[in-house]
């Protein structure tokens, strides 16, 4: 085991109150880095590793554009922000999927992306209601597996196997990774997604790093740093693709300058056209924190950013205690 | 503020892995107490407050058999067990709360424990197919609120503002938890659960110790230690009413001696005819996290229990990770 494998240094950084009380608290760690990886604001130790899960979308995605298949099977930006995105599956994102799909001479039955039901709840209740079991194509990442068949298509990889951690287009997308994020690919630790392709793990300042890197084309060479321009582009241009409907990357991307892609187990990866990057993990998971944890720390970065302080409902919609930033929860203590 | 407002000292208890590294952790704190109010063993600050939440529903059901509307309707030991339960809304749950219902002259239409989809997924799935809307009979809570109306039909409370902090009946409540639990009223901090009944908070070590005495009746005024052990039968007799299938507490109660009841933001009550009570709360209020960490602490006490480690498995049906008591992730990660 890796000497990280231990409990990393972490701090408080978010509140669930009921009444008077602290009902709950999630701990969490943060870091900011610009492109040179220097640490501009930290919570917690920077150094110990996390799982990017999802919120490392961005990087596999670069080989779309890096290998020409974006071009060449004339892919949109809307297509591009789908192939990002820990969709909703509402239709606009099932509509991007099946199209990079079909230019790339494909069909649903060629996703591997394993099936759950739509991450959106009206469209969860809808198929639920429909008698329909969920397919591939509903699964939050299948713009990623498209993506990822694309890519294989246009370089003559076997689809049938894209998702082995020893397939070429999935090694390319490791020395990606840890090329952006200024890392020996031995140093990227690699685990199964739930989505059954690798998940990386790396230091959470090197994440932070490469994020900075990835919305400024900084500190990357040319072309890689040109590849990590379009995808930031594309998916700047299209908040929703990347998410949807009440999601938090969507509307911090609508309402800010930010890159915003979260991730599973409670990640977030966030990057400034200022020139950083921001990687976000809860120590315990728990997505409910992200928002105000997250809020919190752009507010105080100088952003615009809606109240980081959430009533939470009882069943009669009455509030009956809050989540909040814990940095708010201690001012209300004292 | 009360001086416990804020972050009480708690410890690691579980642990969640993906691959070879930590992906996420909880803390937690514990707290085993006999009827006398010794602590036997504890895991981070025993005096600071918890939330009981639907954990204190064994103390919330004591008026049904005290008053004597238990006797006086006839109810069952399984009405009884469901007016102890969080309940999944199967079939069986909503057949005894209605009895619980029409024994005391009411209806559905005089339950306000407020409307969610049932807990038990099948259920709640069936539910949205039918195109109907979750009622209050659905809501986990709906058994206690019955045997809350039934109390109040018997002693000629209103029955329309049952939920009232001030109302007689949760007056009485409030009294016999202090009671139970050792501590003046004012002790017992009181905010609004979800269903809009009073949550109870108290110190850790005081709810177990009231734990310790429902379980074994000890430490008790004669009356209310009867009516202790009376609710204590009902639960072992019944486990599948007090929570249903795949719960922690039914199977718990099926598989051992012990008295099990959950509550909401990860909370777990547990009572041992050996004489001593046990409250556990997950810091981040994460429900995962309550059955390796409780099983841990049973197993640790003797009890012949399931494997505290579960895996985490992908949408491919791979094991991905683990959930394990840290104790043994420790162990894996030294």
């Amino acid at each position: 085991m890796p000497e990280n494998a231990g409990l990393p240094e972490d701090a408080p950084i978010a509140a669930v109150t009921r009444g008077a009380l602290l009902e709950s608290v999630h701990r969490g760690r943060l870091a900011v880095c610009d492109p040179d990886g220097n640490v501009l604001e930290a919570v917690g130790d920077p150094e110990a590793y996390i799982y990017a899960r999802s919120s490392a979308k961005p990087f596999q995605a670069l080989p779309l554009v890096l290998s020409g298949a974006a071009d060449a099977f004339g892919l949109t930006d809307r297509e591009l922000a789908v192939a990002c995105a820990s969709h909703n599956a509402e239709e606009p994102h099932l509509a991007a999927v099946r199209s990079i799909l079909n230019k790339a001479g494909l069909t649903e039955d060629d996703l591997q992306s394993g099936a759950h039901l739509p991450l959106y709840e009206p469209e969860a209740d809808s198929l639920i209601r429909s008698g329909e079991e969920p397919r591939p194509i509903h699964s939050n990442c299948s713009g990623k597996h498209a993506g990822m068949l694309a890519v294989c298509v246009h370089e003559g990889y076997e689809t049938a196997t894209y998702r082995d951690p020893g397939h070429p287009l999935q090694r390319r997308i490791i020395g990606l990774i840890a090329e952006v994020c200024g890392l020996r690919e031995d140093e990227v630790l690699v685990a199964g997604d739930n989505c059954g392709v690798p998940a990386f793990a790396l230091p959470l300042r090197r994440f932070a790093t490469g994020l900075a890197r990835i919305v400024t084309g900084d500190a990357l060479p040319d072309e890689l740093g040109g590849a990590a321009l379009r995808i930031r582009g594309a998916m700047r241009e299209h908040p929703f693709m990347v998410a949807g409907t009440g999601r938090l990357d969507t509307e911090l991307m609508y309402s800010t300058e930010l890159l915003v892609k979260g991730g599973a187990e409670a990640v977030l990866a966030v990057g400034s056209q200022e020139g950083w990057g921001l990687a976000l993990k809860i120590s315990d998971g728990s997505e409910r924190a992200v928002r105000p944890a997250a809020l919190a720390a752009l507010g105080g970065r100088g952003f615009e950013v809606p109240d980081a302080v959430f009533s939470v409902r009882g069943l009669h919609g009455e509030a009956v205690g809050e989540i909040r930033p814990w940095s708010e929860a201690r001012g209300r203590a004292g």
